[in-house]
């Protein structure tokens, strides 16, 4: 077995290549669909690697479907492995080959008020003057303003707007963010779904680990714990500050889906319940408003803000100039507060009817794991074919599931309801205890 | 002397941290105007460092005007130093308290269409079910078909839509492009005034050289080779080739006003002349279009095909996605090219006037660096005064400039076209003229 691995500095994403060589082979046919895939515990040893780092891997090609786990037996090569994920030419878009789609983590259609946020666009687009020129590194001074007040009001956030950076998306946040902190050497995920953020940090050299408090970087999502938002309880939030204090760590708060809290009074932000001490709070706009429209923020703690200070001016501002100044009116004129209450009220109807529905099809044959936040429940059913071939034949018939799990004659999906209109989800559950229903 | 070198790895950036060191000295007072500046060949001694990383530091410290050269004499703080560059409370925006603008590099206020791109963004935005979802990573199919197209007949480059990778400004294409090739460990600028490109070489832990064609990497922008437009001619351009291809190393091609050649005819790119072997070619519309639209793109050569499309899902798409819908529409309807005629014949009859006004105000008394193409040429006159008097004076009475270089009794400064009104040239070099007789 050739990884490489003396190419690869130890702070490098080990378990990143592990999980390629895996794939590679796989896609190519050398480990056929049914393959028992080593032993942890084995492929460590070969590799001189820690089962960790092995497990991490597996993981991943789990998640992305090339792999399932069998407790008690192992990991075998699935057959949707045979499909690889990458671009294909004349790709079918989705719209026409899907009908239901559950698991799209995409915004419903009806959310979204186009024509106000054209005006907004429409507006800034007469600005002529302030688009002539190049936007300031850190983002528009008054974008900033409007967010600083905003995350004040929402998430009781007490900083000034000089202490904002803004950026096409979190990753590029990060981008900046990296460089600053590469003293902190590791970075803790909750688990290893999050591979946008797990991959720009080993390219900047951090080793990368999971549910790991004694790593210089805690990255968290305290409102999206779980894929069906679980949210982190305010006593583990506490508990989470306490030991980074001590131990020297920087929380990163990435407050993804917090406007989507349902069942319980709101949780006070991390950066709040510390005044700012050791957390980096990232915010993003990407579920409220459209996908397309790249704009997140970040706020830095003291600590941190006089070394962005001296390199501010050496990063260009990747966030579109026009979309800040629109943005920035659009929250003036409280349409995102609106927008905020109307999507809550919209998701929270959609879980209770996509629970509803569920209980509906299934019964007590299904069981549901549904947490106080977010845009998707976990169902968990039996079934007397491998999830490969339930996958495979939902697909024909135009039906997308995620799985998150298979577990001896059990298997879990990810069923979100952000997406699909809520008068599909009768159709579309019917549809899938059809198919786990069939004979051959 | 503490610069903490000791937690700088050899990798990173040393003549910055040297520049920062100096610079918030003479912020902060403590080297005041006038001071002389340690000799390079004492600081290298005392620094343990280079003469070249101390002379890079210098260099960046006379670009952004802390300090002056004087040869035989050593550097000198200058007084415009006491006034940082970094944001200020309450700025005065520039169009108000600045007449004549010989420093920016905007675009002409005259050169750009809005109401043709408004149209296009419209249209763009009524594209709502391709607005609900995230872009696609590499950037939208029909646009990097369009971009395919587009450098094939301008540049010459022949490609797939699938080598293409879109991001928003150059740096983001640059955090995809660094983890690839970070076996190149060391990257080559032609001058430090591209502190974008080599501070993110850096923060991946390259080492940054100039003029050293022996780095793994050799950046250059070869229609832009100095600031006062100067191509690099193509015989050099097969040397480059021929000595990166003999010892491994990258060439990354920043096509940065390749529109704006006059003089000759049109340039081949690198890319063309070796077949995109061992070449990144980089694009982007910032002086076509407007610098607010965060577009750029880079063309991958083969070798790093198949390692990008590895990780090519990890990177979430950093430009807008309904910019990217406008501009593709834009390009195909012919729009882009009519722009570029109308800004190449703008900018070069601007260039011939200011050429022009500048005989006519300086005669004899000032000579003038041109190149083959771009929007600035270098001026160099007498001075009885020091440049920092000079540059403070302009400054009180409503004039900006970027100063270049300072000699015994000569100062250089760079003077751009783009910009300002073709009318306000003689006033403005008129009241230089003035500002440089003054008697006291």
């Amino acid at each position: 077995m050739n990884l490489d691995l003396e190419k690869t500095a130890p702070s490098e994403h080990l378990y990143l290549k592990v999980y390629q060589y895996y794939r590679e082979l796989i896609q190519k046919g050398q480990l056929p669909p049914g393959t028992k895939m080593p032993s942890l515990r084995k492929c460590a040893a070969e590799l001189c690697l820690s089962r960790t780092t092995v497990e991490n891997a597996y993981l991943q090609l789990a998640a992305d479907g090339y792999i399932i786990s069998r407790p008690q037996s192992g990991y075998f090569v699935t057959e949707r492995s045979q499909k690889p994920q990458v671009l294909k030419k004349e790709q079918t878009p989705k719209a026409l080959s899907c009908r239901y789609d559950l698991a799209s983590s995409g915004v419903d259609r009806e959310s979204f008020h186009f024509d106000v946020w054209r005006r907004y666009i429409k507006s800034a687009l007469r600005q002529s003057q302030r688009l002539l020129s190049y936007g300031e590194p850190q983002g528009e001074a008054d974008f900033r303003q409007t967010l600083c007040e905003y995350i004040r009001d929402r998430r009781n956030i007490l900083c000034t707007a000089d202490d904002i950076v803004v950026g096409a998306g979190v990753q590029s946040l990060l981008h900046i963010l990296c460089p600053l902190i590469r003293d902190k050497k590791s970075v803790s995920f909750p688990n290893p779904s999050f591979l946008q953020g797990s991959t720009v940090f080993a390219d900047y050299g951090f080793s990368v680990h999971y549910r790991d408090k004694d790593c210089g970087v805690i990255y968290v999502s305290p409102a999206h714990m779980t894929k069906w938002g679980e949210i982190m309880p305010v006593s583990r939030r506490l508990e989470l500050i306490r030991y980074a204090s001590q131990h020297n760590g920087l929380i990163i708060e990435d407050d993804f889906e917090n406007e989507f809290v349902y069942l319980q009074k709101p949780t006070p932000s991390l950066y709040s319940l510390c005044q700012g001490q050791g957390v980096v709070y990232i915010g993003s706009f990407s579920r409220l408003l459209l996908p397309s429209i790249r704009i997140s923020f970040m706020v830095l703690p003291a600590e941190l803000k006089d070394a962005y200070k001296e390199k501010a001016s050496a990063y260009n501002q990747t966030a579109s100039k026009a979309e800040q100044i629109a943005l920035c009116q659009f929250i003036r004129d409280g349409h995102l507060a609106a927008q905020t209450r109307r999507l809550k009220r919209l998701y929270s109807q959609k879980l209770r009817q996509l629970v509803e529905d569920v209980q509906k099809v299934f019964g007590e044959t299904g069981s549901i794991q549904i947490g106080s936040a977010g845009t998707s429940i976990a169902l968990t059913l039996s079934s007397r074919h491998p999830a490969r071939e339930i996958l495979s034949q939902a697909e024909q018939e135009g039906l997308r599931l995620q799985l998150l799990k298979e577990e001896e004659g059990m298997v879990t999906f990810l069923l979100s309801c952000s997406s699909m209109p809520a008068e599909d989800f009768l159709p579309a559950l019917s549809l899938l205890r059809d198919i786990l229903a069939r004979e051959d």
